[in-house]
């Protein structure tokens, strides 16, 4: 018995395990993320900066037959990683515990890369664009003007086509009490593109 | 050889065919529609007022063992539908036309429910209600305020239960020649919930 | 020496003095409610909640000779629009501390009402339409999808003509550190319309 | 008799006579430009890619004694200025036909630019920060990605102090028939910031 008995992702935020402090997409970025990365069944997907680990998750439950793996520099989130592919039954993440770009040299050839964090995302946007396999995919995410500038300019100078922007922007209604106000989720940035030849 | 070889939802909106004047939901709304239906594999889905038959094709190749019923009333947008799954490879869907609710009648108890239209959609909620499936949900869509008065009201008398209301609002980065606009994607609001018991 | 020396609404949210708990229409927001207002120069205009007195300083510095009424039925709250009337030199508010509607009843006859708050909005619409003057206009703000309801249904049931519906939804560059980060505004429903006769 | 008899800025779109193709500030983006400008009462302002006049309008009326340049470098846009001018008795503002920045040179010195629109906005920029006044104000607006960065690049490289940006979003319920319909106002960015010296 599953905890996620679904065949459609979305998985709401609070059944996630979660650490203060560390940052986790909205179900609603998540869902736009996906979209972006458009995976194959048999895709090896880097994940870079993973946090909570979220999009492991869905991803993991969406392509069984994908390899995942999750980068991540922080020990203790590493394990938050693990104990959500564990609460939701992944079985195709691997965890990799180390600094993007340098922990990345022994890692699989990917064809889909998701970078959400890291300190500079311009030198692991060079990095990984590099070892990203032809006909592959990169997609980063933005939640500040310096990031998107940054990623806008490195997926210029990389020759990245067909680059898509989008600018998420979801209203909820969240209970309080027996009300429910409309709340914003804080907007983010996604950027993709192909890596042609 | 398919068109969309990909694991995860999200086709571009201009990969569909299209009819002048026959409304589609963008894609980033049809991502936020999909997450709230959670289909299971083996789901009974019907789809009312499915218009370009985007939702069928994007849950047709998500959950290939599911039974998609789409209900469209004209005639030329049914055909629409039908083209959409020839050209996406989707097998699983069943296209009927008529009118809802009466055109349901004989149609297969089904555990999850989309209203995206429909000229009365509190009666079609009432009599949509009575079919679900013990445990199956409903979701339906809203572009103007009346209709999420009517649907909100008829959850509530319904006694719908974990009643989520999210309201989509995404900018997209369009390219107009050389230049890339931000642009907006009309707002809608998606309202779902479960039928417990 | 005054403190806000310009001609033009949109006075910064951190020049107010605040209480901890008592809501406050961000910048935004306050410009959106301003403009619906369409005050004359020599408009009564009461401001039904005042709440952290934001809307009564602006209006108080754009207009003058209008006579400002800002009703508040908490004691502290209301020594807090005093404050902040002080703190902007504003000198056409006169702050009346009660429940709406019963507070109201003395009232000079008002051209102009605006409702941010209050325990039963229909009740307080419903007298505020009676002594609202011919040729007068009516704004009501809501946070939530219920006031969202009731208010327009009872616009409806009142006969308020030229009904203007819009949500406010701004995204501020927000400084953390040295990043600015975007934020979002939540949204708020702003509704207005006019008392033809 | 004046056609807007309101001391209160944010006049309805349709009220402004047009000219196909050229564009307009809505509504709620003006007030947002308008709140950022900080006119005083004998402010100087230069208006630089005016278009339709919405700006010099509601400026005018709110800041009576301020002197307004309307910078327009097309013939029958500038003729559209001067009817909107008239049809809503602004007398303060003066229309300069030319390209920014050649045109500016023989104009008095502003405390406030809004920069609109023009062929190259870097140009522009540094041209106007020179003229600028000390303790003057600039403003600039972007409905593209490049515009952004563009204009955020100068007010870095310049030293413009304080600078805010934000990002219009307003939905407004848009009447079709008998239905009201959620619509997208399409976003658009505000940087604004000071010349302290």
């Amino acid at each position: 018995m599953t905890i996620w008995p679904y065949a459609t992702p979305g998985i709401p935020d609070d059944m996630f395990e979660r650490l203060p402090g560390i940052p986790m997409s909205k179900c609603e970025v998540r869902l736009l993320l996906i979209s972006h990365l458009r995976l194959r069944s048999h895709s090896v997907f880097w994940d870079i900066g993973a946090g909570t680990g979220t999009i492991p998750v869905e991803v993991g439950l969406l392509c069984p037959t994908s390899k995942i793996i999750a980068i991540e520099r922080d020990h203790d989130v590493a394990g938050l990683i693990d104990q959500n592919c564990l609460k939701f039954g992944v079985k195709n993440v691997e965890i990799v515990i180390g600094s993007a770009p340098e922990c990345l040299d022994n890692l699989v050839i990917p064809d889909r890369i998701l970078i959400e964090g890291g300190r500079s995302v311009k030198e692991i946007l060079e990095y990984c664009w590099q070892r990203l396999a032809i006909g592959g995919r990169v997609i980063a995410t933005a939640a500040t003007l310096e990031g998107l500038y940054r990623i806008s300019e490195s997926f210029s100078q990389l020759h990245v086509r067909n680059v898509e922007i989008v600018q998420s922007a979801v209203n909820r209604l969240e209970t309080k009490g027996n009300r429910q106000i409309f709340a914003a989720v804080n907007p983010i940035f996604i950027l993709s593109g192909d890596k042609v030849s």
